[in-house]
């Protein structure tokens, strides 16, 4: 079950980058599970990872390599997140990267690792260790989609964007995957994204991008609040493309290419909330007219994360009377109740904080029973808008949850 | 569907308070939904109210009459919240304080009004006034367990505690009533709870005492983090006991009587929980060793409210990994995640942060298999201990808020 269709696009090679996909039978034979990223000399790269203090060991070791080198592979394995097991943890993602540095004439500082899967056993290394020739012969410019699939654990999709803008006759195109199914399963550590450019991005403007995307993207999306031990989004600039360097100084390319890196984040981050477990509604919650960033997000998040709310947009009840005592209890000081409005899509249910004198239970129900529905919060108090996406839950989010394991 | 066994308590009658109970028909005929508490000259009365900034109307004016007098009468309705009504909802809630004026003969504000059912419906003001006579004539000193019913709403039991010490040979009694079924449904708008004592009270002590044990009981509860917009907690002392009245210069007494109001809240306030709506376990959620009391409820409310957890108790799976990622990402600033072990009852499955090496599969199970389960967190970086109280997230947790309306 997904909320919309399942339809996987083109996905634009980017020059200086190849990858590789084998199946090293790490959980089960014949499953893609095992992906090589192979970067050009000319490429830098910059990554965000989990703010979990119990981080899993590669994401440990990846950002020590990161800080020294700028990386030459990546290698991600699902089917274990390599989280949870302590020192051996750490000399088991340092032995994959070793691995990768045997086979390709690198030092291992200058390989990223990446896991993911289940949390709390040992890392197979040697399995993987005895993969990494085939995923290095398998290496190619095309090879988006299969690395796709390649990093799916529960996912029930492949997940890839790509877009490309022109400036001054140049090309720039940036084309990513990403893997989870909701951010909701830290036991099946969980979210991860690769998303390359051939733009020429300095290091330190890029390390600045991939925050501010991710802000905007991965870091607004929630299906139950919990945040994995392993996510991370790396984003690589190959600087292949004949376009200038993006540059401040240059606002339109700078804002071109920020939007454009956005907008492949945002696409790939909303088919995690589409495909997260048990969803049946893609859900946009906007928090308008707060005095801060922060305070609106505070109310959205409220609302995405309240279980009454999540179960009453599963079944399709217009129950304005959750989503007001959400708004009511989150916390906001000095929070003058009768100037908000809320609204469902267009229909304004919650008018002067109270009910809208226009609003009947059908309008409200029309918006209800469509697949993707937007909450809308007016809070009437300042001028910061922010958004954030979840979804409703589910039976199926409880039977995948607590049948998981089983 | 509770956890624990269905036993209604004896209830032991406080002098000075007097309890009546009726059928008004505000929403079912011959339901018991309007209970008044008549209270002597002698009573004080204290209370807590929800932090909701979208409080119901009676909460607004139950303040109000609290602060300009001592109440002589609590008249509450079960079958409608009188939430989100706007100025009528303020005009409906004083009409009913002044039918019970009228009855009595006393002023409105001496009446406290309080109101639990649904969100966003009109009072059915000549309903409850018109009932307030029969409630009157059925005033009696022994009306708990009919108030117990009557204050239910979704509730599946009626919740009541009793106890008594003696002090110097004279004997104080401490009684009360709770209704909320888990405190996770603001449109059934949730909690309520009414305990009296014959102490002898002084007001502002009592203020202070009600603050105290609230925040040792109803304020430590979570089923699923949403709070209610009619909540309230209200303490009465008549002074018709024998006993010296509660100072804190008697240090021995003050404590003795502290002890028994906050025993009193938590049996309470744990009934709600084992009511929780779907819910299968009883869960207590003790986190040691934090350095404020701040990050110690920071940490278990994240245990407390996580889906993940939540399914995994539901599916009885000792998945540890979930509890261990939980802790990671609670916020605290500087976490040693090496310094941190976790319990399940005694059995430890996180040692120094990764997997207890003496810990097996079976031992977790044999904990999780049971009805009652204790979560317990070492931090170690200092000395303050925080408990909360919680359930399991079930498949009728979702199938009774998702069809409430329906």
């Amino acid at each position: 079950m997904a909320v919309g269709p399942d339809t996987f696009p083109e996905m634009t090679a980017i020059a200086g980058v190849r990858i590789g996909t084998t199946c090293a039978g790490i959980k089960k034979p014949g499953r893609k599970d095992l992906v090589l990223f192979e970067l050009s000399e000319q490429c830098r790269t910059a990554a965000v990872f989990t703010l979990n203090a119990f981080c899993a060991a590669p994401v440990t070791i990846a950002k020590q390599h990161l800080a020294k080198t700028s990386p030459r592979y990546l290698l991600i394995n699902t089917g274990n997140a390599n989280a949870g097991t302590g020192e051996q943890g750490m000399v088991d993602a340092l032995a994959c990267c070793r691995g990768v540095a045997e086979n390709t004439g690198m030092t291992s500082p200058q390989i990223l690792p990446f896991s993911t899967g289940v949390i709390g056993e040992q890392l197979p290394v040697h399995t993987i260790v005895d993969a990494i020739p085939a995923a290095y012969d398998a290496l190619t410019e095309n090879g988006w989609a299969d690395a796709a699939e390649g990093i799916m654990t529960t996912d029930t999709r492949a997940k890839g964007a790509s877009v490309s803008f022109d400036y001054d006759g140049a090309t720039i195109n940036v084309t990513g995957i990403s893997k989870g199914s909701g951010m909701i399963c830290p036991n099946m550590a969980t979210m991860l994204a690769y998303v390359a450019t051939d733009a020429d991005v300095p290091q330190s403007l890029l390390q600045e991008i991939v925050s501010l995307a991710a802000d905007k993207s991965f870091n607004r999306i929630t299906v139950d609040g919990d945040t994995s031990t392993n996510d991370a989004c790396v984003l690589i600039a190959s600087g292949a493309s004949v376009a200038p360097a993006i540059d401040k100084n240059n606002a339109a390319l700078y804002q071109a290419f920020v939007d454009a890196v956005i907008s492949v984040l945002q696409t790939l981050s909303h088919a995690i909330v589409r495909d997260g477990e048990g969803a049946t509604k893609f859900v946009t919650v906007t928090v308008d007219g707060g005095q801060t960033g922060d305070e609106s997000l505070q109310v959205g998040y409220t609302i995405a994360h309240s279980p009454l709310i999540k179960t009453a947009l599963f079944a399709s009840d217009p129950n304005w009377g959750r989503i007001l005592a959400a708004v009511g209890r989150a916390g906001l000081a000095d929070l003058d109740v009768s100037a908000i409005n809320i609204y469902l899509d267009d229909v304004c249910i919650v008018e002067s904080g109270g009910a809208a004198a226009s609003y009947t239970e059908e309008q409200g129900q029309a918006v209800m029973n469509q697949e993707e529905i937007l909450i809308r919060v007016e809070l009437n108090r300042g001028s910061i808008s922010e958004t954030v996406w979840t979804t409703d839950l589910s039976h199926d989010y409880v039977s995948i949850n607590a049948d998981y394991r089983s």
